[in-house]
């Protein structure tokens, strides 16, 4: 046909490719499991992507097939992200801190071939291993280990393995949208789903979601994700910073604040990602080791709310900018990420910080609503709340191995969360939907109570729920957990309440406990905190 | 199938809705033909790009037909730009510097059935429109002018016409292969050639141009493309802005220094785009307004080569940096794009800004080769030249009409330059392969002389050609134009090369000329000079 532009396909390879070829003396700095620090180049990490590729070629596991991995964020498993999925396999990272019975589960529903794994996680593996369907290989990323290879018959050493392989090997010709990469979400009920991305969606939201106001990830830049590359590919970390060629700082297991601070100064790391905890870690380790951070400009926060006082902390003390993001594994994840407009540009520091909270705008390439019980839009007035619903090219379609039930009959996926958005796109979560608390016809938003009961300084942590009640059906009960040594009582705390919401929001009890519960991926586990304390209110009028 | 995520097509209306929905009330500032400065928004152009679309369909305009505009960087432009490729026509732009003959013979290759003009160009198009072969309908972008109505039969007026459309028109499903938008070529000899740029390629330009180290545009910019809208749709600008949301600022008729400097500052413009030419011109602008241009903060350069002295003035007189870029109708256009790398952050200014005066490097999406005579692949060693080819996903695969001879056999485009590329892929265009001095079977550059020569105080401007000689096959000739009232001699100049190259690479002759033969984009005719200079060395030994 005449009058076209050249057609390449959208894959991994790319990413790899272009990273070799540019960036080839690029660094990536990696903290090994077996202690120290590595340090590779983006040339030797897409020649032993290269050779793992040939490696599983030789080994016979068939396009398509998927390859499991159970590791920390180190070299060895970005090369595997590539090899994998660059060869036409499926990279399928495996969270670990799931229950072994889950694991199984997934191994098997993945009917997964091969499962690569870091030492750390040897005995793990070495005790699920038996109820594994269809792995018929096991790869120990590291260097030969006669102990290991004791414990598990045929066991493979990653760096003599792809030694079997061919540095020069070429990629096949990959249709774009064949899969690249699953990921199975860790559902508090029910079976884990996965969601399996393409070439075509990864490369996608790589380029989207890294616009200046996206992640805007430079070749000036060094990275550190510490987000595990086992959550969501890293939130695309490894993707976008091969593609732009940026230095790459892998942390591997030391995810705890006097690691990370150090790392941070001495990779002079100039921006990082993860969730929360990961940063209030930081923030300590700062203090303990005397640290500076002063390469770092920002942070990606997302994985779960952030807490208000982190945005000033971390602008005042260290000068690093926080930038708020939301999403999901079931979104690849970018939905929304919280950078400022112009028109914000002469609000103050606190005004800004008040905007920042959110959960942030979507950039091109995906679309929100939010829906009423009936399924109907309601307007993106910032007020009205709301089930959030989304949709783009890097959003999931159908589960792994489920053909229907995924999306909405119009073709969203709903997320579960209620929320606002306004007129610029900023959405805020202010619910998940079977968490909101629904009393007489009105809705009280959970995280809101949560907020403000963290606030109070002899508040630890807490989590708000619903409990039943005959008059209003349901009303907010507080379940939190005490400073070390404070002497707070309920009433303080639901007098705290007052002047910082509507008095009839504030929550009925507060209950104090030891401990909150909590899921694989850290998250509260409300519904067991229902089942416990939903009866409390039952005799209340 | 299941396991898959959502598929849309890369569309350009899938870009003005993002812009439409997220930053609807962002500003669009028009310079207007008819004088005056027009206030819009994103939100208002969206809707009357669906008007126009809508208009275009109450017209019977075919699917896939070409409408044509000749018009400045207006408002008008800029709904025309979304309105005919997003409702599946072809935005056909013409370049108004060339040839009325060359316009007649472009727009009846290209069978436009719409011609869309700015005032401006009325008497152009009312005197070549009987030439027009498939015109059926003369749109004049402006309100109603009963004099313009009298000069051409039937003309309608934009915003009266585009009235006859709805504001609620639904963009149809366009798959993203098809063509979007088409210009040709400004080839110095021989028939122009159509480029015709598809959805997917524009979107993918857009998207990976526009990374950190790209244009690197974002919501916080207020964009300025000087670069015409008629030229490789403004390097892609509109589409970026569009995707990213940035307030654009359009500067219609006038590309004069001092209204450029007047508007930056009275607009707040951070970033702009252009050719070295309008920079030149911005910098005595800036001199005679005494405009600050304090918002500004870097300005992307293309089109031709950087001349030396700008990076220093700019950056030490107003604090603009400089970005080089490179790139071709055929390329979208973005090939290369010069940032830095973090190894060169220890360098000094002037260390910098030598790295800066070369094309720079090709973003995520664009390969290059330098290739020999053979066409076997040379070095990246940034020393050997070699002809410059390039592939990626916004590269012309045929040109429109025409089925082959576009590629080479491996299927690379050949740009016509001789250029260098190094290991980080920066890339140094040496010379157009025609216009290179092949000297005794060595090359000489006739980019480097032309620098060399203008560097002399007294030297306005300046094109080295070759000059056939006995010996040496060619031999270096440098026609020059004197600055006002410069009294410089031939041997001045020869001099003055004594110590900036090597001796051998001396030119025979300094010939000086009045003026210097131009084409329609602002290029010299070197082969007019060939013609008349090309002689003169044929009786020396």
């Amino acid at each position: 046909m005449s009058g076209t532009m050249m057609h390449q396909p959208l894959t991994i390879n790319s990413l790899i490719d272009h990273a070799a070829r540019y960036h080839g003396a690029t660094e990536v700095v990696s903290v090994e499991t077996e202690g120290g620090v590595a340090r590779s180049t983006w040339g030797e990490v897409a020649a032993n992507a290269r050779k793992l590729a040939s490696a599983l070629d030789k080994m016979g596991v068939a396009d398509g097939a998927r390859v499991a991995t159970i590791a920390w964020n180190n070299r060895r498993h970005l090369e595997a992200y590539f090899g994998i999925a660059g060869s036409g396999r499926v990279t399928h990272t495996i969270n670990p801190r799931l229950f072994p019975e889950q694991i199984t589960y997934i191994v098997n529903h993945a009917e997964d071939k091969v499962l690569m794994f870091d030492a750390t996680f040897l005995p793990l593996v070495a005790a699920v291993r038996n109820h594994f369907d269809t792995v018929e290989h096991f790869v120990m990323m590291g260097p030969r280990d006669d102990k290991a290879a004791a414990t598990i018959p045929g066991l493979l050493f990653y760096d003599d393995w792809i030694e079997t392989g061919d540095a020069d090997h070429v990629w096949g010709d990959l249709d774009e949208t064949l899969p690249a990469s699953l990921c199975y979400t860790s559902g508090t009920t029910g079976n884990p789903k996965g969601v399996q991305y393409t070439h075509r969606s990864t490369v996608l939201h790589s380029l989207a979601g890294n616009q200046p106001d996206g992640m805007g990830i430079s070749a000036m830049d060094t990275v550190m994700p510490v987000v595990p590359m086992f959550h969501v590919n890293a939130w695309g970390v490894p993707y976008i910073a091969a593609m732009n060629g940026s230095k790459l700082v892998l942390p591997g297991p030391n995810l705890d604040g006097e690691s990370l601070a150090r790392l941070i100064d001495a990779e002079e790391v100039t921006m990082s990602l993860g969730v929360p905890t990961i940063w209030m870690g930081l923030l300590d380790g700062l203090k303990k080791t005397g640290a500076t951070a002063k390469s770092m400009k920002r942070t990606v926060v997302g994985g779960s709310a952030l807490p208000p006082s982190m945005i000033p902390e971390f602008r005042d003390t260290y000068g690093v900018e926080l930038v708020h993001a939301w999403g999901m594994t079931e979104t690849s994840p970018l939905g929304t990420l919280n950078q400022l407009l112009q028109k914000h540009t002469h609000l103050s520091d606190d005004e800004q910080a008040e905007i920042r909270l959110g959960q942030g705008r979507p950039p091109w390439g995906v679309e929100l609503r939010i829906v009423d019980d009936n399924g109907d839009a309601l307007p993106h007035d910032g007020e009205t709340q709301g089930e959030l619903h989304i949709r783009g090219h890097w959003i999931v379609d159908s589960y792994f191995k489920r053909d229907s039930g995924t999306l909405t009959e119009d073709g969203w996926f709903d997320t579960g969360d209620i929320a606002t958005i306004d007129a610029d796109g900023y959405m805020i979560i202010r619910d998940r939907s079977k968490d909101i608390i629904k009393s007489g016809g009105e809705w009280i938003s959970t995280v809101e109570l949560e907020n403000i009961a963290i606030s109070h300084p002899e508040i630890a942590n807490a989590a708000a729920i619903a409990a039943r009640h005959k008059k209003w059906t349901e009303r907010p009960v507080v379940v939190a957990v005490k400073a070390p040594e404070a002497e707070v009582s309920e009433e303080d705390v639901i007098k705290y309440y007052d002047g910082h919401i509507a008095s009839w929001q504030i929550p009925d009890r507060v209950i104090f406990v030891d401990s909150l519960p909590l899921g694989a991926t850290g998250k509260v586990l409300k519904a067991k905190l229902r089942e416990e304390f939903g009866g409390v209110l039952e005799d209340a009028e």
